[in-house]
């Protein structure tokens, strides 16, 4: 189905076909799909609807607009990041406040041709990668409606595996776009930490947060990145980075992975099979893969949970959770009073440890290009994760937690259906700036997978002639 | 008088003079002006004179040991950087320790051919702009026996100033290498951060601590920089900066001033004049000067002082402070036990500020090359700092606190004598990365000024030929 991509949608607007009947397309879908938990709040159709129009008439006149990159396309945003018009929650209506403008990256999106239909659900305040802590509902997951949707970015991932909309914003600090992107068979391409801008998001750990992208395919998503990437004077930690520009990537790419003693699936066989699985695969694309220490990667995971980025957490959500704290879900309100309590010594401390394994993380990618690794361990069921809510969301972080300490960028991807019916996802990983190498390598390889296109059945369109490279 | 200077020492000593009489020389001096709190520990001299001989035997065997920039020169170390064979005490006896190895910057000084003669009196832990406050006595101001000598790198700026040894390292955190040069009527050179490896230093503020040197001259200060620079993997905070080459400087230089009513000297009007007048030789020697907004810089230097980074002074010091507080500095010890209290979100709170500081920083700089400013806006005697210590320490950091939050580099310089017989001096800061760009600034300004050597009362040698360069 051409009409499920963000390039076929753009190819067929600039082709003539109407945004408008684009975005009433995705209007029509999510009352089709009917999971009242994706969505916190929907836009107004018909203003949506006009705006799509309007952007059309425009483009009548002006025949440069149809070049926008995402000329018409229907995208969801994430309800931690600000849309003029619409409330931002974060998944905490007594939160919620209307926003005075976009964030910079929704402003981009739209000036870049996109036309906003929605704000999804999340897990609160962006703390967990489960889906599940949140008032607004547990977003149905797709592949076995028992199992986790996966967040913070639930809503969001859903939405695109769904094939509601081709294109959402998330946010990622620990692995939020990274792991429901897993668990809907898309792809998640966290960017290098200033890369895109976080004016106008919600703060979850303000040093570390990124806005990220949820898409079902490696070039919908880097297009979208090339579209909300830049330096912006508003963010103080918005860095001039440049998302670079996707290439031929040399014959015999280095991956590293870990050891085999250091690989956690928690008993998960299923998931270890696919991974290896995954890795073959890559080795049959030309990829040369090595094996590395895991061990102080793990350790700057347990930092970001144990370790003083939690005060950032409280620090962003304190106002709400002083005054009302039985307005904030129990089990979030738990993990971020916990940052309350923590020595700015002990923070010292962990940033000493931290430094420490940067200088680590530096010497390990000195001999590989990026990291492949499972982007989950395994996954779990709803009812798993409200039994035992903060232990498992710590073990799906397992492989995400450690990447935006260590000032890393990643692309999660689709890498095999299991056996009985559910996702498995790869994540390649690589020092900041390298965020279209990633790419380069994400896209010859979900082509091969062959998989279909998030939970829509449809099948992968033919790689543009640039994305026919080997590995 | 030729041997003051590092370059004649070493010139000299090419020429056949003798390392050991050199290193003798040092000793003798150091007896003759009779001060026993400059040093804490003065090493064995029959020891140093040996490896001073030792030296000039292999030399004898080996003409390139000749090329040495340092080849035979005595140097002083401040009493928190180790050197191997003689203890660190960082001025607080029960925390005293002897180091198994040469911090990394004194293992570059030898193996540049310098002889470590002794450790230096500080403010105890490095805290402390002063001088005085250390069990190991209050160090003469060389210029008036009632004022502080200026810190914490008192002993090594006064060893220096004094003419005992040609060269000393401090330490610099929040301006302890700069605020005694100004005092001893030398040059201070507070490089960018991670130039110089701080592995075998006792921290202040880790994250921002500095090695910095003390010498008579600018050349001096740079010709110990480029020995001493350099990546080191023992220290998590070493950056891959290189300290650049002096250069000729393009007549016009952009350097920025406080506006007039943000210029502080707390009624001090010999200073303010003092200033104008090096303001006015700037000009002369053909440097643009414009104003600036200091406000966004007085407040990064207040977040240094009443932000969390006083926790890592109570980390480092932690220890001995928690085990017996009585052996700490009453006045030390109340200020680092504030750190205890302070909590991390509150740290990330001053973070967040200091990022949009920095941003602020970047702008500003954009407009010129370097700020030219006061070192310190007045100066006090002995007794009114011991009656009340704490405030009259932060007023002398009002010009140098905010540099090394802000990452930049700094170069003190003398600039005048003033009509009492003090010395005046200025500061040039810049962006990390300009240490040459600043040192080719100073040296030029530091040769107009025809002030004698430190309190040698010895002239300044004539500038080599890549120094006759207008600003």
């Amino acid at each position: 189905m051409a009409d499920e991509t963000v390039a076929a949608i753009v190819e067929a607007h600039r082709a003539g076909a109407s945004p408008e009947a684009s975005v009433a397309r995705a209007y029509a879908r999510i009352r089709a799909h009917a999971d009242p938990a994706i969505f916190i709040t929907l836009r107004d159709e018909a203003e949506a609807l006009a705006e799509a129009k309007a952007l059309a008439a425009r483009r009548a006149a002006d025949r440069a607009l149809a070049d926008l990159p995402l000329y018409g396309v229907p995208v969801a945003v994430k309800d931690n990041i600000d849309v003029e018009g619409l409330p931002t929650t974060a998944a905490c209506p007594a939160f919620a406040y209307m926003p005075a403008k976009d964030a910079t990256c929704v402003a981009r999106l739209r000036r870049a041709g996109a036309i906003v239909i929605g704000k999804t659900n999340l897990d609160q305040f962006a703390t967990g990668l489960v889906g599940v802590r949140t008032p607004y509902g547990i977003a149905r997951n797709l592949f076995d409606p028992a199992l986790i949707p996966g967040g913070s970015s639930a809503g969001s991932a859903i939405a695109v595996a769904a094939g509601l909309v081709p294109l959402a914003l998330g946010t990622d600090t620990a692995g939020s776009g990274r792991v429901p992107a897993a668990l809907g068979n898309i792809v998640g391409l966290k960017p290098s930490l200033g890369l895109v801008s976080t004016a106008g998001v919600v703060p979850a750990c303000r040093s570390i947060d990124c806005v990220s992208v949820l898409a079902l395919t490696v070039d919908d998503a880097f297009a979208a990145l090339a579209a909300i990437a830049g330096f912006d004077n508003a963010d103080p930690y918005s860095r001039r980075r440049s998302p670079g520009a996707l290439k031929e990537v040399p014959r015999g790419a280095r991956l590293g992975v870990p050891k085999p003693d250091q690989r956690e699936f928690f008993g998960d066989r299923a998931s270890a099979a696919a991974y290896d699985d995954a890795l073959a695969r890559l080795a049959r694309l030309g990829a040369s893969i090595s094996e590395f220490d895991m061990a102080p990667f793990y350790e700057a995971a347990r930092l970001l949970y144990e370790g003083p980025w939690v005060a950032e957490r409280y620090l962003a959500a304190r106002t709400v959770i002083e005054a009302a704290p039985e307005a904030v879900h129990p089990v979030t309100r738990q993990i971020i009073l916990a940052g309350a309590k923590i020595s700015a010594a002990d923070a010292f401390t962990a940033f000493y440890r931290l430094e420490e394994l940067r200088r680590v993380c530096e010497a390990t990618f000195r001999s590989m290009d990026a990291m492949a690794l499972p982007t989950v361990p395994t996954v779990y069921t709803v009812e798993q994760v409200l039994a035992d809510p903060v232990a498992l969301n710590s073990r799906l972080g397992a492989y995400t937690n450690f990447v935006n300490l260590l000032d890393l960028c990643a692309l999660a991807l689709p890498a095999a259906m299991r056996a009985e019916g559910t996702p498995f996802g790869i994540t390649l990983v690589a020092p900041a700036g390298e965020d279209a190498a990633l790419a380069s390598i994400g896209r010859a390889f979900h082509a091969a997978t062959a998989l279909p296109l998030g939970a829509t059945g449809a099948p992968q369109p033919a790689l543009a002639e640039k994305a026919r490279v080997s590995v």
